[in-house]
């Protein structure tokens, strides 16, 4: 869902025109690339090739009026993308890209730059994972050293800023009231400066940008920055917006995820559904972690005043399988745009503080722990669903991490292929616990699917999951 | 009436709070005072002083809910401004200023800059032609010279830029529909790198200037462009928004109209009322006066598919006055944000080769010949209104001053104080004409009536104005 | 004399090619002029076009090997300059221009820089000054106003800059030693951040702008100032050296000295003949003054470790002349360019202290007093000459005064038409005074013809003037 | 033998004062380093601590007055630089620095500039190269990928500039006279817009540097480019000169050399000794080699007019050896500054259409061969030396190839280490070949003997070859 877009053209003209052959030249230096590198772009192996023409053309398709990426990837299933040397650096050629991309025939600066960060990112990172092999990805370590490079390269991380990047999360599709309230907090935020760092698309990750686009312009801002973290997986149903000027391209949802948190000077969580409830509880998840029990991590849960019922219930669950303590991690703010940007801005004061005290760099918190649990994926089995401990006997940062992955294996049972097909063919994942926490999460579960944001039918929704009291079943 | 307005605080507080006493610095060195100048300020004069506090008072009300002035001006009775010498400058000193120019104790940098915009042309100009009498104001010309002064002295006429300024002229209060028209046609226009020029306030003032705004940051334009062309008598109705950065304040309402045709490149009119007409008017009494007949300047009607009834109308009005020749003056593009840029684009070229040609500058036209009939203030006492000579039994070009000169009385009898007060002392004014023009004029004025165009109910509206066929009355 | 001139071409040929005709445009807005002002340069009267004229030629001769102005008018008596409307502005139409200004046809582009700034001083000031009368030369603070207004105007006084402005004074004709000396100097001023502020010309005003030049590039210093302050009579002698990048023609020498002093954030004073004498004279009189007692304007003196006899023997005079407690007034530091660096630093910390404690202007110093004996020009006849009062039963800045007239009328007698036509006829000036003073100023005049700083031919030089013990005569 | 030095002290100071202990940041976010990258360079092996510390100290004794590596390493046996992380990048920690790069305890920003550039190429380049051996160095055109990816890194590979990059190469250590026409050279270059390249250190290195800058800032050119190229067992003798404003050091000799030739649009020889010799017939072996036939790379000789001798003797030389096609591979032209600009610019032209044609890249000349016969370094063993085929009974690019190699071979016997070993050890080397060559050798030699270009006192020289007619030796 795209709220609020622009329009340039003729009401009920085809929305499908095509350019169909066309070239465009990189706007700075960043793909001057050597001869071997523009060989390896020419032999590239279907994989990459394809992974490239997909975000290529997730990105032309900017603004679209579809998230669904199949749907995009059919209707311009003739579109291509060749990378061609040129006596200066280098340029693409592109066939039967999307016509919105382009204004009589020119394309737009914007999607230009997004479309040559995706090279840089994709095509060359993985170029150096799969063939060179120079990035470890074997150890947390070598991952956060990997996050960071790949960081650098796309300019995201620089020694020349002061911390101010706000991480604004939540859901991609939101009522209308949700969006603007979401355009107010970015409103807020970009008055007081503080730029803004979003996983792009629309919904809680626009709305915060165009919010603080517009109170930067009132700031006579300059610098501003608008930092979209993608993913190719994701990209094609969170097509990049326009106001993002610092678009960058990790290689799979586990980087970007920690791509944000090492950004992020403050985070800030808008109403969202269950991948919203997914990343609370990694966020509380790093949080709770004793080694960063000194960090300071600064984390705001906030809608319009009519939300206030949504954050009450997530507050409820986390006090009753955390204990009360954990409400000590978070600051829940309703209604008031001015007020989150106020306590953003204390806390980003101490973080400045810290981060000058443990001589940590502003730009990327290497001090954050990232615990296995966290960092690496979950695949949601049966077996593993059902051998999640959903219990209060044990520490706060492992229960925390079960519940995370309770809420990841739901996200997959509803919305992804192999989810959706495992369910089809063993019936709803059984979870078992104890009954406070099950009692919990049925009730938010619940909320969710009543309040519309699960993106099903709460008529004829059928639960990818039962919940039961008791422990673990023996598999 | 300000749509789409954003919000920093909490809904429901107080909207009148105020800073009890500030001081703001400029933001650049156009404000460096001789001493002399500085002591002229001290000692202005208290209409000069008034004059800018009210202007000032009007810039702190940015995106304010209300545009009656006097509502503002009665607010804000405690309003204070002076001016300090400063080591680097100067500084002003704010008393009782309006909280919502401010975020946090800090004055929004956009509002300070139209701050000290004010200060440069109200004070300084003020000073100029009242004390020192630099300026010649007794001939045309020395107005054009004037006009062309000012607008160097605030930077908007440079040497350093290309034919692409366009001027959006429109209603003040105008449909959702309208305005998001407006702002379709702004985007369309930025996306083909135009810059953007109105009279500030809101409505189809501020919709193009939103539009081109987004459409430049997804063209990565840096160098934009949002002239605000105010004077002190309309500033506080139609406070400059905030995305205007480059503010002048011409001394009167005549100045004004003539700075906005000597820059624009193009000029494109949006629905409005009867103000609106008076400026078709005003810019057809130009394109027809036989010195221009060689001048290019662009004029586009444009709104809306709903809107095609309105320009209709106009277009079979002026027809039947001046003849189906006066159409080639002008395009009507309804419903086609892109086609209007598109024929904008075409236009702006024709207008930069015959600058070339002309040895015209690029950012002043002053090839533009003004006469006397349009330059001139119209006073609309009864005796004047009753004496304009509304036949075709003349050249095209006086008929359309004379036409201009009754929507003029018009609106001053709607809206002006002066008007008003005549009105109820007198009774309607009396037009007399030719039968044809007389019940064209009849038809206008309903529909504006019957739209709402004209701020006034329509269920119990009396109208200001007696239309009757035949000679103008001898008086 | 030019030392150390870089050469484009080939030894030997022509030195006096010219191009027949070309045509130059300004390199930014300064240039646009209202059609008015445009109409009083095409009809300016016939001395301001030659006084442009020969302005315009002195700067295109930059860097030329003579310094006779005469013979530089007489190679050139073919030149001409016209100024032509343009679209975006105006251009100069060059004929018989003195081809070193160009580099295969193409004008240098900081010599074009130079012509437009005297386009902008000379022609529009005299314009200013002459027709409009808008400005006040009646008294001294109308005086102040103007200079302050002519400097603004180009850009020089600026509220964005910090104090770090140091003017540098001294022979024009100068040894080796004393060039590099200079340059040394200038090298240590610029490694610690000043900039420099000269009379343009060669030998002391080129030297420490060139030093300047080097350390200001190995600090990476991008927004170097190097201001020239010329005036139209001494322009082809001391054509602007082509560091200048900030060139100002104030309309007299006494305007120009007075930009000196208000710009001065500290001055340094290299060694020279009668002129250097003068100024020194002048810059006492000015720290003298009582209503000068609390302004900081650091002075200092230096010349290479060979010189130090040469401000020893000013250092006497003046301490004779006006007691031990002048030398308060100033710093004497030979041969030790990195000490007169770090003084200066001192003393401009100094200078920052006081203009923010009274609110004084970083950019102008507005609170410097100039006395009428020194802002007016002192006519050195016969009579007047005889009639100076060098004696020390007055006060001190009276004195001062007095003595800086006599420098002023030797300079006269020495080099200027008029002066050397006044001894033809009438003899030597006659001088009378105390004995000590008398003697002091013999001494100081006799070094000067020895150390060849006069210009003169030490064998054959017959003075201008005759020293006498006792009253002024009576006349 | 540095000329020209500017000087910021007092004259008779010792020299060898030292700044205890320091830290300084870097200025750009190049240096942000992950944490890997950080342990690697602080647990970095003591070869490349050692290799960066004696880089570090040549660039702190930048314009040092001597060029004798050995003596500033004795001299500060104590100095020492440590990496030391920081929480918005790094910063280094320096023990014992020369004082002459500071300014009252500020380190000079160009010379922080070129510290951090040390940084970046040597620790970080020796780091890939022998740590992570992501450089192919085992085919030429893997040597070439590494070259470039070195430049790239440095910034001096990039895809915003057009065709215009000189490099200069001639003597370190000149007479007054050559050095002051490389000045004018590089001033009529600069005039003309030319950027120079050198390989850093003094005479015809630092010359035309200078010039250009001169003329760089007579143009008012704002972003000129100062190249060094330079490689760490040469950086000592020839430290790079504060102009330098884009320094990157490669891992070697031949490196060097061929990041010369690739980012070259244009090459201009100086006088020099038997160092100069070897260049020339570097590059014309690439410029007679066969699969160069077609790639433009101007290359003019050029001198002081007192100097046509010198290449007169080079000219008939090589037309001897190679025949008088050899001459159309380079322009002489002694005397005459501007006509070795006005060359260049012609012969640039055609490169830029050349690079386009051949989409190739305009700062990487990816095409020029460079045949392993001059890749591959030549180590001068007496049997090598002896087995060097001088005559001319083989195709041309072979013999010149040959005839480097005899140069290289000279250089070596004379002052490098392992030469003049070898040389105590077993007599000069013997040299065979054509009387015609031979002959032509000698004489060559002796002139660069007698002209004291050689660094060898003429008269007690024993020169370290012996020349003969005749087949190689057979050994």
């Amino acid at each position: 869902m795209t709220i609020e877009n622009e329009f340039d053209g003729t009401p009920g003209r085809a929305e499908t025109r095509r350019i169909s052959r066309t070239t465009v030249r990189p706007m700075s230096a960043l793909d001057l690339l050597s001869q071997r590198e523009m060989a390896s772009l020419a032999n590239a192996n279907a994989a990459i090739h394809e992974l490239f023409r997909r975000c290529a053309l997730a990105i032309l398709n900017t603004d679209g009026e579809t998230d669904d990426a199949r749907s995009v990837y059919d209707t311009y299933a003739d579109f291509d993308v060749n990378v061609i040397p040129e006596p200066r650096g280098l340029k693409l050629e592109l066939f039967n890209a999307p016509a919105e991309a382009f204004v009589d025939g020119t394309m737009i600066a914007g999607i230009r730059s997004h479309l040559f960060a995706a090279l840089r990112d994709i095509v060359f990172t993985e170029h150096k994972i799969n063939e060179r092999e120079t990035f470890d990805l074997s150890s947390g370590e070598g991952i956060t050293d990997t996050v960071f490079r790949i960081l650098r390269n796309a300019g995201v991380v620089r020694s020349d800023t002061q911390p101010g990047l706000i991480v604004c999360w939540g859901g991609h599709s939101i009522s209308r009231t949700e969006y603007d309230y979401s355009k107010n907090v970015g409103y807020s935020l970009g008055l007081r400066g503080f730029d803004i760092c979003t996983g792009c698309g629309a919904g809680a990750m626009k709305g915060p940008m165009k919010g603080a686009a517009i109170a930067h312009a009132k700031q006579l801002k300059r610098d501003s920055r608008y930092v979209g973290i993608s993913e190719p997986g994701i990209i094609a149903a969170e097509s990049p917006n326009a106001i993002v000027n610092e678009l960058v391209i990790l290689p799979d949802i586990e980087k970007r995820l920690e791509a944000f948190v090492r950004v992020a000077h403050g985070i800030i969580i808008f109403p969202g559904g269950v991948g919203t409830a997914e990343e609370i509880l990694f966020l509380l998840g790093l949080k709770l972690h004793p080694r960063n029990a000194d960090i300071e991590l600064p984390l705001i849960f906030t809608g319009p005043a009519e939300n206030s019922a949504y954050f009450e219930q997530i507050d409820t669950f986390l006090r009753m399988c955390l204990g009360d303590d954990v409400a000590e991690h978070y600051q829940i703010i309703t209604g008031d745009p001015a007020n989150v940007a106020r306590a953003t801005r204390t806390a980003v004061k101490a973080v400045r503080r810290q981060r000058i005290t443990h001589s940590e760099s502003f730009s990327y918190c290497w001090n954050l722990h990232i615990p296995d649990e966290l960092q690496q994926p979950f695949i949601p089995t049966h077996d593993n669903m059902a051998g999640l401990k959903l219990h209060r006997d044990q520490p706060q940062h492992l229960l925390i991490a079960e519940l995370r992955r309770a809420f990841s294996g739901i996200v997959a049972g509803n919305v992804k292929d192999f989810g959706v097909r495992a369910i089809e063919a063993h019936g709803p994942y059984r979870l078992h616990g104890e009954g406070e926490i099950i009692d919990g999460l049925a009730g938010l579960l619940h909320a969710f699917v009543r309040d519309g944001r699960m993106k099903i039918d709460p008529g004829t929704y059928k639960p990818c999951f039962e919940l039961a009291a008791g422990k673990p079943e023996d598999t």
